[in-house]
């Protein structure tokens, strides 16, 4: 298992880290298999989506915000329940198929790292595992 | 890993692909293991839930709608920044476990392809692995 | 496959389940791996979230029934299309790295039932797989 360092700058941000995992994955020297990605956090997460324009990672971040407001009737007392929510909407484990020693992803697709409590220095599991 | 073909008819839409699925299981040779769902699209998901009633998979679509409005502020031009939102929240791959060489589903549960951004000619890629 | 008993006392409740899980992959024996978590129902889930205040589950639950509103226009008579929406953005399906017989689980994190259309008895499957 490789854990991937991940520096974050604002406190809702979708970065882009698939060179990151791709390179994980080129160094597991896995062919064909499965990449496991997992986010160790509470109040972050992982997706996969357009990575293409940039604006869509950007609305997907202003929907998650508009959508689990930062004030709600909330017991948690850091201020962050909202953080929590939107982790727990999003998850902490995706994977993705590997062929050719490359991750298998869609045209458009991207994998991108969820800060929700920024900024902060995260990290992010990846395994590789042969079939 | 096997290919399905998905054909969507409605902008959001759940598509029973139980059947499909389980067709691969059974191709795929594998009797014991876990069979993983990976959608390789950015305006579509994959989800596991009721498919006895179809009124269940219609409440979701309404629901997810009512959730992502399909007019916010958004920055992305192509007017689909809801779709993708709503990928996001579903999520592009899901495991089920297999059993007998067939998915270990509840009672109640089957494989749907969610499209947000229909209709359209999709994929579904599954891979089945021995444990 | 290990299937694990979950009572559930509230209609939405997200029942800390780590110490069940735990014992689950010690008793598999595997070292290395991954653990494979799975509800084989449609109105409830799984997810990772903060475990060490109990506050956060609650606020979780309670954004949740705040975001998907019991009375929609819905179309399934059973009166609960919300518990399966809340399934639906939640996931039935997450997996955790194994190593030296237990979860690797980041500092604040813990497994969590997620109960939405309570209260039921519930299982849960869990598989740990050798890497």
């Amino acid at each position: 298992m490789q854990t991937l360092s991940v520096k974050t700058d604002r406190r809702t941000q979708l970065v882009d880290v698939t060179a990151q995992v791709q390179k994980a994955v080129a160094s597991s020297g896995v062919a064909t298999g499965i990449c496991y990605l997992y986010v160790p956090h509470t109040t972050a997460a992982i997706t996969i989506n357009e990575c293409a324009d940039p604006d869509v990672a950007r609305d997907v971040e202003g929907a998650l915000d508009r959508l689990v407001p930062a004030t709600g009737p909330y017991r948690h007392r850091e201020g962050n329940s909202d953080s929590h929510v939107k982790a727990v909407l999003i998850g902490a484990s995706q994977f993705v198929h590997v062929e050719g020693g490359k991750l298998v992803l869609g045209r458009w697709q991207g994998v991108f790292f969820c800060e929700f409590d920024g900024p902060r220095d995260r990290r992010l599991q990846v395994k590789v595992v042969t079939d």
